[in-house]
């Protein structure tokens, strides 16, 4: 495998088309472990594709509670050994984060004392200081349609390498404000928000986030610590993820393809409730 | 939300379909958490699809290395609290198990001495104790073809609720031997392995692995532990999945869709190195 930008690697494959075989040259999207340290100290590690290594760990330690805004970030910086490794990235903080008492998965492993289910989980969010989102958003979903095209067209990876995952964040006019890729769902999302919240605009309460692949719960919950108002995926959404949308006043679109979508819930910011069924 | 059985819920979802509103019954996937205890001290938590937790529990285990075989299970129950609670499980363990040197993100967490990078995660792979998996099996490329249709005429929560991913074995016949279905890819192969593990069916050594999305380095790992000779995904693999896959001797394929696929190392168990270019 040769070695090329560290988002993808070019490698030689074999193509088998109804019997007929071809070697040709491929993009194999990157990669690669990413380790989050506090200081020096580790935090967490995740198998992310490389590039935008810095909003990836503001994302992340925002969606985890540990950080509120950019402010609480006192330096940012690749691990050094002899060189800068881009695979470690060290975040001093301003204050002592609670690095214990953040984490809703680690809480439930160290007490779940009226035993482990989804409602305890959406009350782990409203403990996290969700709120509802901006009630006054509007979305056009002739607009919303666009979405998925728009995004299409902006992942540069994708196109090169055929498979990797997205998240985009739209103005309700429909401009693409950002967007990013990576072969974990989560992290394209951390990414985009990491990209927020490094730029000054959280909470996003003037944009839909749009990701590719399922809306699961932890999509919905980055979502909303980031205070989106609408969240579209181009396929369906969990059970646990339309509870948590709807507790918490989100407006939540799923099998967003072509001229259709499937709204869970908050259908008033797409002036659905006051349109009559056909 | 109404409450159905617990591998999915009914909800009632508007759908807007070019400008025309619909409020129709739509089934969602179901998500819930899922702890994994050793005793009663807990391991793990995942958001899973509910449905095959003990074959979940015991996949999980042995693709962290920390079981090696349905003996080392002796026990395997719901956690209880005033009732059985289906979202805990707890494994007791023939012996004492290694928990802290397990896990290859936690050996990370601890101790990188060499930097971290996909060549150290292969290398604790190999530390495992990965083996090259059976250089005798061999499959017909038009029969792998058959797979993914084959696949999804098994999937019933995905005919019911159109959003979640599934892993299967087939024999080189063709034949499906298992499929189990998941909102997470991981958990799906998990589900799968863990299955063959408590059927006394491990090393896999005369099947085929079929994934739904990518082939990225997680389910390569998963599946070389289980002794899987060759992995298809419908979607992309990544470039530290084939790397692993030809460190490791696995028979990788990729974009298999329709009657074509792309085949990225093991060419040999698929009769294509023999054949001419055409």
């Amino acid at each position: 495998m040769e070695s090329g930008a560290r988002s993808f690697e070019y490698s030689t494959v074999s193509e088998w088309n109804d019997g007929k075989l071809r070697r040709r040259r491929d993009s194999l999207v990157g990669e690669e472990p990413l380790q989050i340290r506090i200081g020096k100290r580790p935090l967490s590690v995740t198998m992310r594709t490389p590039g935008d290594e810095f909003e990836l760990a503001a994302g992340f330690l925002f969606s985890e509670g540990i950080i509120h805004s950019a402010k609480d970030i006192a330096k940012m910086g690749f691990g050094k050994k002899s060189a800068p490794d881009r695979n470690v990235v060290e975040v001093e903080l301003r204050r002592r984060a609670p690095l214990n008492s953040t984490r809703l998965k680690r809480n439930f492993l160290a007490n779940s004392s009226c035993g482990l289910c989804g409602k305890a989980y959406i009350d782990g969010c409203r403990m996290q200081g969700i709120k509802r989102p901006n009630p006054r958003f509007r979305l056009d979903p002739e607009i919303l349609c666009r979405f998925p095209e728009a995004l299409r067209s902006a992942q540069e990876l994708f196109g090169r390498t055929g498979g990797l995952h997205a998240a985009a964040l739209f103005e309700a006019s429909g401009k693409l404000i950002a967007a990013r890729e990576d072969v974990g769902r989560h992290n394209a999302v951390d990414k985009l928000i990491g990209w927020a919240l490094l730029h000054g605009r959280i909470p996003l309460e003037d944009c839909a986030l749009l990701a590719s692949g399922r809306g699961g719960f932890e999509i919905i919950q980055k979502s909303l610590l980031a205070g989106v108002p609408v969240v579209a995926s181009v396929s369906a959404a969990s059970s646990l993820a339309v509870q948590l949308a709807r507790e918490c006043g989100l407006t939540l679109v799923g099998f967003l393809r072509g001229k259709r979508f499937v709204c869970y819930c908050g259908e008033e910011r797409l002036g659905l409730e006051t349109r009559p069924e056909t």
